[in-house]
């Protein structure tokens, strides 16, 4: 971790390139961040596509740091280190491993996002790749979906992972003492399941963590666990799911002529919010990584840039790098396999 | 297929132990199906546990056949085979094995009916396990999600079939000429996923199948295929996380107090039935099956037993069992790997 975590104002690298609507609304978003929150913010970017988004005077609070491209969603993240090694993200991530920021906060691709921090910052002592995982879903909005995509086809130790990290989080940003940890499955029963989860399961029974049994997909919206653990396959294409569906819900609504009162209009509202979440809380941190990054999602706009900004900020406060480290060991004298 | 099928009134045996509900739901639905169908009705269960929910007058389209017991939801399909080989929906299937019904449904366990499927009646040449797939979400009535969770750890070869069948459904059911086959998966390019589907990639492009390529989760209630292709275990999560989505919803807007004019119960109820419908539905065929078996869901009441025996109906009437047949025949010319 940077050196910078114990002093009062934190050093935040924004990726400005990175994401949709990349960099107006990135800007925008570090603008409303500096604004409302005591950060120090660098942008880094390309020169000539920032300088119309900048404020004409000079802010105290934000600095300008110049990258050459973007790693784009189909780029291969690996080939791109290699190809484009002054790309934005990399060049937060340079900053990080520097010292010269404590954290950086990227909208673009997960994936570069991942090779940054990994190759730069490094990962925790025994995790093999970072992970993301988060509250996605407003209806049970204390719970955690790990993995959300950042890595596939996991094996057992690696969703053992996810429970600890997805344990740490819950109890450092949600204030829940003991988090109940359910394995994502198709039956509640011990022996349900697919070979990773069947695997998965007697880890999990002996890591020392409030694991409760499998849970399905119903018992998500339900809140039944604090966090639930799966393959990053399935946590994207749930947490996707969810977003479309709350779109769709808005639609139909809208569409059904139903909805002419601002009463109806408030719970349509409120079900987008729900089901898009992730775009609410402005994005999450690289869970693993001996850092802090914070990977937002690529259609933010500049409310969840701002939001992701204030999320980094209060994962250096709460030093959660350094909680997960210990939990992860913790976990790791209770087992033999790991 | 049962050489009934070609007469004008089907005989459907319906399992009236299975299901949260049975038998008195079950037997409430055979008794709305005979009603508004044209319908031979045979109720298979336990003498003393149905007699009460029976008509007092006789019904010359509803007939009982007896059986000892029913297979539960948590117990080894196989071993039930053995120990209680005249469970309901045993003796469901080998009514229809015998030719004394065209047809059977069940609301019991789907590992249950898919033993009783293949073991008596057995799967169409070149079908390994038999599939349930459908239409799940309101929002996108249209488009068919298979397979819904009859098995799991899935190789290519057999979402390659999930395909054919989900096609032929699709085309017959839906009416849809040529129906957009889509791979469920993490990234719309080819080459995200995971291996699965980075295998089953290829075969679809092969199949002759109008394969759109790969479909992610927020495509699902956009309803940008009319077959979305996954390994069991997927679909099984996303059915049901679907179906706690509706009933949390339901709640949220109950407790918010916002739902207290009725054009916003109307709202909530739609979105209900959107996200719970195969409750709705009634149920599905077990396709690849040699056979018509139709299996429900756990919860039904009388109102979705008598949609799924109109369901066998039409799957009687429609054909479908041939014409998957002929599908698959077809997609396996065009395929050496096959």
């Amino acid at each position: 971790m940077s050196t910078y975590a114990t002093e009062k104002k934190y050093i935040i690298a924004v990726d400005a390139m990175g994401g949709d609507n990349a960099p107006e609304e990135i800007i925008k978003g570090a603008l409303l961040a500096v604004e409302s929150n005591d950060v120090e913010i660098i942008l880094v970017g390309d020169e000539d596509k920032m300088s119309k988004y900048l404020p004409t005077d000079p802010l105290s609070n934000l600095h300008c740091v110049y990258s050459y491209g973007v790693v784009n969603e189909d780029e291969q993240p690996l080939e791109a280190v290699k190809s484009k090694p002054k790309a934005s993200v990399f060049v937060c991530a340079d900053l990080v491993k520097e010292g010269r920021a404590d954290a950086f906060v990227t909208m673009g691709s997960t994936g570069a996002a991942m090779a940054a921090g990994v190759l730069k910052i490094g990962n925790i002592k025994g995790i093999e790749r970072p992970s993301l995982g988060g509250p996605f879903l407003g209806l049970s909005p204390k719970t955690i979906l790990i993995d959300l995509g950042t890595s596939i086809d996991n094996r057992p130790s690696q969703l053992l992972n996810y429970a600890v990290l997805g344990s740490t989080f819950s109890r450092v940003f949600m204030g829940i003492e003991n988090p109940r940890v359910g394995l994502l499955s198709v039956g509640s029963e011990e022996g349900k399941g697919n070979r990773l989860v069947k695997e998965t399961y007697p880890l999990l029974q002996k890591s020392g963590l409030n694991f409760i049994g499998n849970v399905e997909g119903f018992d998500i919206p339900l809140g039944k666990a604090d966090v639930v653990v799966c393959d990053g396959f399935i946590g994207n294409i749930l947490m996707k799911f969810s977003e479309g569906l709350g779109v769709s819900v808005f639609d139909y609504i809208r569409s059904s002529g139903l909805s002419d009162n601002p009463t109806e209009n408030g719970i349509v509202e409120a079900l987008y919010s729900m089901t898009n979440f992730v775009e609410h809380v402005g994005g999450g941190p690289l869970l693993g990584l001996d850092g802090v990054a914070i990977v937002g999602h690529g259609r933010s706009k500049s409310a969840s840039v701002s939001a992701a900004i204030k999320l980094a900020k209060t994962v250096l406060n709460l030093d959660l790098v350094d909680l997960i480290e210990k939990d992860l060991n913790l976990v790791r004298s209770r087992l033999n396999v790991y």
